[in-house]
């Protein structure tokens, strides 16, 4: 569909799921001028067993791709970054962004294959680009990610400012604050519209600063009678850079463990972003060469991911770390929703196998990526924007966001819960939303992009609660018989011997309704088979009160 | 097996699954009697698909059944009645417990149709009761549900206290609160050992009072413009009274939805826990006829439970209530952990259908059930026992308590950290673990009780992963051919068309594969089925990345 904007005005359209606005990609369109912000992929839930990640469906895009000037980063994070593979084989225009963001990137790229023929053009805090109608100036903020930038987007149509995922941090590592000088000057060109990120918007205060970790982690690690394992997030490469600082203060040995960590320190330490002193870093394979008290190890694992290093550690699995008691485990991040079982199982594991561990909120081992009410209020001051489209977060985020800003003064109608979708129109005038376009979520299981649908997925969760029942059936259609007896397997079902004695009685109580199917519908396949369906369901739930997927196979001779 | 205890020593043996120590199950053993506190269920884990629910292996019950002479019961929350079926099913003993947790026990039982030939016996706090050589005194404690006691448990060999659930609410509703000078008594009888509930050993400080939710929803009810729709536990009767109370106060009626809460306030008003006045309680079917100022619904659904009431309205599937703008709704309750990305689901939503949602901890609309740090700290001062066993936790609360404990002076030798089965054997020497009994979780699934192992999960998750594919060949085992071309089927693999044409290539590969089957192995039917699996499982690795379970069938002619 071609999008219809007055001609002149801007049109700021998030794209992707519906319960997380704005957050994975933000379109941006301006007369004939098209630019995405962000290219992220989500994690599935779990109403979607097997799938790998979720990607904003591109439809629109792909339909208006001439238009497409290029993609622009704001950091290097997955739900930022995630989704660009997918894009870049169906759009391929130039990506902006910042050193460590493309560094993540090209990594990414590669392996998929695609960093060949991909366009990427590094920018810095303080850049403005062109593209088309559009001005695009980066600025500075702090994230739990070095080299985040948010983006101030000029058009004629007037100034919208997308805060990326952003916090202040005055006592930021390697002084990566918000550039607040840069801010407040932005601050005076009339802003139009800000894309505020939302995700602390229920938190009261300001968020804390890196460097309180950083304190707390320096008395832990230096007090620790034994071995260090710390798993943190592995793109929080400023949090690595403390660890890395502390170690060295107290004479250890730094060993990183676990495939993104070892992943992204790699390109962080190439691109200047982590320095390792000499002599500090470990191969794991060394491990067992030095004390356990002159060491500390990095690690994965800190969401209680199933195949991570910590994970396999609290199972007993790990290839090259054993827990011992006596070490010390610090988990320096708070569970993502929905990880809170998978990292409380871990923690007890580590706990059982005699290891101390150190995890939020009961020691200050991890601070939020994301501004907190007060942090918010303070960058709506500095921006001052006429209209707020509260972005990165949930319904349950946008409604406190806009608490905070009626209390601040703007109006219900100055604030823009947008929908995935939704075409907000801004011009010398003023905003509204003014259409939609097609938005929404694809998902992806391996190979495949969009083959895993709700039927699919309704037909694992059925598979996942009560297995399957096959039911093969060979029949004589001349003579409508059967010309052996039923065959039933089951899956998932029970256990060997009760699936067996359950599914005993079966063949006969199939064969005698065909008997009557055969006298009165012949030996229409379709009749067969709803008919075995019906015997076996009624059967089996009689029996266990279960509803297993019944398959009738019927083969014809 | 037969338990050794040595005479004259009292044994305490927590039963159950491994991660929850204590919690569903306990049980005392002295010469020939023996006792069990408590008999309750575990809910499933995300690694149980399709299990409902989760109770404690008593085989080794069974095998001393002739000395097992009853079950006390704590109070009534199923992780400490649930399990009553299954066990009475198989051990008939006399059944002990408070009123109102009789009352809970007694539908449950009608409902299994087990009410008829249950021993129940009331008994009230304060009460001394004598089975074998025990004797048992019932004596108050503050919990979430009313009614609920801790249990003193005497012998010749020593004297051990179990807390049950517990905290203290010096403004408890109706009085509620720990009988203090009850326990100071106790304290004074040299205690041997204490099992205390330690679920909030990691948190700091005291829990707050049931009557700081009063003071919270009596504000929030007594502004709000609308209708108020409030979700708690269904048992938390204190907490309904307390909305009850409040919804007086402001001439609004009240409405009770949710088949568990409508259950629960029911028993409780027959027995005198809840009082509704005369004309304040309507039927779900008249809120129409009502202005929605002039309501509040109490209902079910705080945990994001799927089916349960709250989940449905979010869902705009409820029966009797649409959710509307300017609708309060109040999440009175706190996630059990795995609960949290359900319960977030629900809040998004709600808001998305422009409620208004109140929710902890934003909101102080919920207090703990249970005793925090300094809780634990003063029912320690109060009992002075001399060994510790902390119990309903996990393997971190073990070691908060542990810390916490050995800060107030007791010896690591004298906190004991059980596992499930370990037998802790009490006299008047002293306390030691001698041995282990057999110990562990059944599954129950439907009518089944048992039959879900380890087997049938792990097929369940596989299918539920990346479904099934079903290969179907009829063998001419003579001839060492296939009368007719193999046929494939999928479920839950992808969507129809694409697994379609997925599948097409694969009778062909098969049936190449086959030939050289049919001339090395003839027409061996696990040689076939074996390289059936192997052709369709590479087949679609190749295409699409995914392992769905294969399941290969193989008729002989």
């Amino acid at each position: 569909m071609t999008l219809s904007v007055k001609p002149d005005s801007l049109a700021v359209i998030p794209l992707g799921g519906v319960m997380e606005i704005g957050k994975n990609m933000t379109c941006y369109a301006y007369n004939d001028s098209m630019i995405i912000v962000d290219c992220g992929l989500k994690f599935p839930s779990e109403e979607m067993p097997g799938v790998d990640i979720v990607i904003p469906d591109i439809a629109f895009l792909e339909e208006n791709k001439d238009k497409l000037l290029g993609v622009f980063l704001t950091h290097g994070h997955e739900d930022h970054i995630g989704a660009l593979p997918y894009f870049l084989r169906k759009i391929n225009v130039p990506v902006y962004g910042t050193r460590l963001t493309l560094g993540f990137v090209s990594n990414k790229l590669e392996e998929h294959r695609l960093l060949g023929n991909a366009a990427l053009y590094e920018v810095a805090a303080g850049d403005v680009l062109e593209a088309g109608d559009f001005e695009i100036e980066y600025f500075q903020v702090a994230h739990s990610i070095p080299d985040t930038c948010g983006v101030v987007i000029r058009t004629p149509a007037g100034t919208v400012v997308q805060s990326a995922d952003f916090k202040f941090d005055a006592h930021a590592v390697n002084g990566y604050n918000v550039d607040l000088t840069r801010l407040a000057e932005i601050g005076k060109e009339n802003v139009a519209a800000f894309l505020c990120d939302t995700t602390n918007a229920e938190k009261p205060g300001h968020t804390g600063s890196e460097k309180e970790v950083g304190e707390s982690l320096d008395k832990i690690i230096g007090e620790a009678g034994s071995r260090v394992i710390l798993a943190a997030f592995a793109s929080n490469i400023h949090r690595v850079q403390q660890v890395v600082d502390i170690a060295e203060k107290y004479g250890r040995r730094v060993a990183i463990v676990g495939r993104s960590m070892i992943e992204n320190c790699r390109i962080a330490q190439i691109l200047g972003y982590l320095a390792i002193p000499e002599g500090v870093q470990i191969d794991p394979a060394d491990l067992d060469a030095i004390p356990p008290e002159k060491t500390v190890i990095i690690t994965t694992g800190s969401q209680g991911e199933p195949l991570s290093a910590l994970t396999q550690m609290a199972a007993e699995e790990h290839r090259y770390v054993d827990i011992i008691p006596g070490d010390t485990v610090i988990i320096s991040a708070t569970p993502i929703p929905g990880n809170e079982a998978a990292i409380i199982n871990t923690i007890n594991r580590l706990f059982a196998l005699g290891a101390d561990v150190i995890y939020p909120p009961i020691h200050t081992v991890h601070v939020s990526g994301h501004a907190n009410r007060e942090d918010i209020r303070m960058m709506l001051s500095l921006l001052k924007p006429r209209y707020l489209v509260p972005v990165h977060g949930e319904p349950r985020h946008f409604h406190h966001f806009r608490d905070l800003a009626e209390g601040m003064g703007w109006k219900e109608e100055e604030i823009f819960g947008l929908s995935a979708g939704d075409v907000l129109e801004i011009n010398e005038t003023g905003a509204s939303v003014t259409g939609r376009v097609p938005s929404g979520s694809v998902l992806v299981d391996g190979l495949g992009v969009g083959d895993v649908e709700d039927v699919v997925l309704r037909d694992r969760f059925h598979l996942s609660t009560d297995g399957v029942i096959i039911a093969v059936l060979n029949v004589d259609i001349k003579n409508r018989r059967l010309t052996q007896p039923p065959e039933i397997f089951s899956r998932g079902v029970a256990g060997e011997d009760i699936a067996e004695s359950l599914l005993e009685p079966l063949p006969e109580k199939i064969d005698e309704r065909l008997q009557v199917v055969f006298t009165d519908n012949g030996s229409n396949p379709e009749a067969i088979k709803s008919a075995v369906k019906r015997v076996v369901s009624r059967h089996v739930y009689d029996k266990t009160h279960r509803h297993p997927l019944i398959i009738p196979i019927v083969t014809e001779f």
